[in-house]
């Protein structure tokens, strides 16, 4: 029921007819009986739905054997449906009312016990009744739909362009809002009208970090007038149709910064730059996430760099595969994620860069390309 | 990280520590050692957290043994904290980094295996592993909360009573906005923008059903262009701070409506006060379904209603009661749910009127005062 779920657009019907047809054979592989996909982004990715239910169970069964896949859909919302690829794939649809048992009727669609993947996204709610309708307890459809959703294909890869290039426009207008006398919250309005007019689909997330609030990597935005001389944070990032999210930070500073600032913000550029240069088919993640911490290791930051250094993204903003120490999974063609390493001084300032690449056949390709800098804006 | 998580303010932190109290009573009676609750309604319920997390496990663990609660929370999102009640009561915080087990620190906070009940908003993406790491499937903790969440105390009331002022309001401005000629899109981002300025801290829904889309109870808004004539079903709400929500719908006419419609409305009109009229401690819930459902069965309009009558309302708008054929359990003193029967004629038109209503010694007080006839607005 949320005003933003409509018009998210769609690719064409043959995609989704694609993804599902890999997602049974992928299914049918880990010796499972089927996927049940609630609302969220599994569910975008395989049909196309923006639906957001919650309370009543709304779930696509994609049984492994081949047949077709169908919806489990509250009466009521059958509606919801409607911006989704259901009908153009010609998917049966079963619809349930207010009396109706809907885990039995999952379970009446697949052999018992059942042995089933679930979207990470579905709540306790479903998850406890579905155990007991199914018999057996499911596993999570994360790893099972990981392959499939990680790489993507040449029309996500330009819907992160676009979403890319949309926040990039934000960044370029920061000047227009971001200056000292003027509170991180109201920054952070205009910021978030600008993502929507630049072609976003709504503002997912806004980070105003200035002075020391730069220095808490989730700090969000607050009430605290922006001062001359502050370091500045601006995280930023939302969705465009069909769902793909941009997400890039650029650093700014409320005048010239002094001597040690800009010694430690260059540090952090090489950094990212070492991190970028690194990413290529077969290496590993954590080796990407290794190359931006070596450069700030050498010049004694690296305690000061406290999280990893990226996250994969497209119908959610955090998804595999994260650039994180531990992580060896070899990167691949058409992979998509944030390199984003920052350095913070707790009570002091912090600094963060980070774009969004796109593994390529020799390296990668930056979905943005506003200046890595930190940039001045002068009153 | 959305925008809109901050200053949602809370009650005073007596009311948190009396309701964790509450909580692991109840959770003793029910024979489980302990409740585990993630971001959403109930955590913001018991400890005041508008935490919106979702990848990394931010976890409350309320102890049945009388124990203190503490909190398991990334080390990146402590701040996320910082709205509730958490350090005020004085709770042990358990911070976790990356490359930690959550679930396993959890578990070691319970005895194994750990009989638990979990937040129905918990994602399987813990649900899962936590049932791993706890040697035992949880229970949901719906039933555990619902004595405690449906009895709403005189803060919650009040927060309630705002809400739904704030809401009559914006009802009270329609004119402003819905006229032919104009979308239904284009009268949802002017109401949208009103429910904010009327004291929400956003839109939550926004249903604008003009002529045959009136007829879809779930139907949310659309590029249709309202028409000379059209019957529309506005039905709008949002949260106010700390969380309280609102929901009202009105009925109104593009001009005078003809003599069925308008003999129709009267009968859905007298169905809804039949509603409200019923309501008082120790009747069922059903029993007061069955009240506006009677009204229009003998004006031959059973067919035409159907939904339930109401759903209980507060921190989620949507929560028990449910006020729904089959619902046995007896009204009290503070419960809160819609009264919102609706008739529905497919491809014609539609009509439903909804108040919030909060169950008082001797009957109910309803927190929306507007009328409820069709309301006729001419260009």
């Amino acid at each position: 029921m949320s005003a933003q779920s409509s018009s998210n657009g769609r690719f064409p019907t043959a995609v989704y007819g694609e993804r599902l047809r890999r997602a049974a054979e992928i299914t049918a592989d880990a010796g499972l009986d089927a996927l049940l996909i609630t609302p969220g982004p599994d569910l975008k990715y395989l049909i196309g739905s923006g639906a957001d239910s919650f309370e009543r169970l709304s779930c696509l069964v994609v049984p492994a054997d081949g047949s077709p896949a169908s919806v489990v859909v509250p009466r009521l919302e059958l509606a919801a449906l409607g911006d989704s690829a259901t009908s153009e794939l010609g998917l049966p649809v079963r619809d349930w009312v207010d009396g109706v048992d809907p885990y039995a009727l999952v379970g009446s669609l697949l052999p018992q016990p059942g042995r089933t993947a679930v979207a990470e996204a579905m709540p306790a709610l479903h998850v406890i009744p579905l155990t007991a309708a199914l018999g057996a307890p499911p596993i999570l459809a994360t790893g099972v739909l990981r392959e499939l959703r990680m790489i993507k294909d040449q029309a996500e890869i330009e819907a992160l362009r676009r979403a890319g290039a949309a926040i990039d426009r934000v960044h370029a207008r920061m000047g227009e809002w971001l200056r000292p006398g003027r509170t991180e919250a109201e920054v952070a309005a205009d910021i978030g009208a600008a993502i929507v007019a630049e072609g976003h689909t709504g503002a997912e997330f806004i980070i105003v970090g200035s002075g020391p609030h730069g220095a808490d990597p989730h700090h969000e935005v607050s009430d605290r007038t922006i001062e001359p001389g502050d370091v500045v944070v601006i995280d930023i990032g939302g969705p465009v149709a069909p769902g793909y999210n941009s997400d890039s930070t650029r650093t700014y500073s409320m005048g010239e910064p002094g001597p040690e600032v800009a010694a430690k913000f260059a540090v952090l550029e090489r950094a990212q730059q070492a991190a970028v240069d690194a990413v290529r088919p077969g290496v590993t993640a954590e080796s990407v996430d290794a190359a931006a911490r070596d450069v700030l290791a050498a010049e004694g930051l690296a305690d000061v760099f406290v999280h990893r250094t990226g996250h994969g993204i497209g119908l959610s903003v955090h998804e595999e595969p994260y650039i994180v120490a531990g992580n060896r999974i070899d990167l691949a063609e058409g992979m998509a994620f944030s390199i984003e390493p920052g350095i913070y001084f707790r009570g002091d300032w912090g600094a963060r860069i980070e774009d969004i690449v796109v593994v390529t056949a020799d390296g990668c390709e930056p979905m943005n390309t506003r200046p890595h800098g930190l940039t001045v804006l002068t009153p």
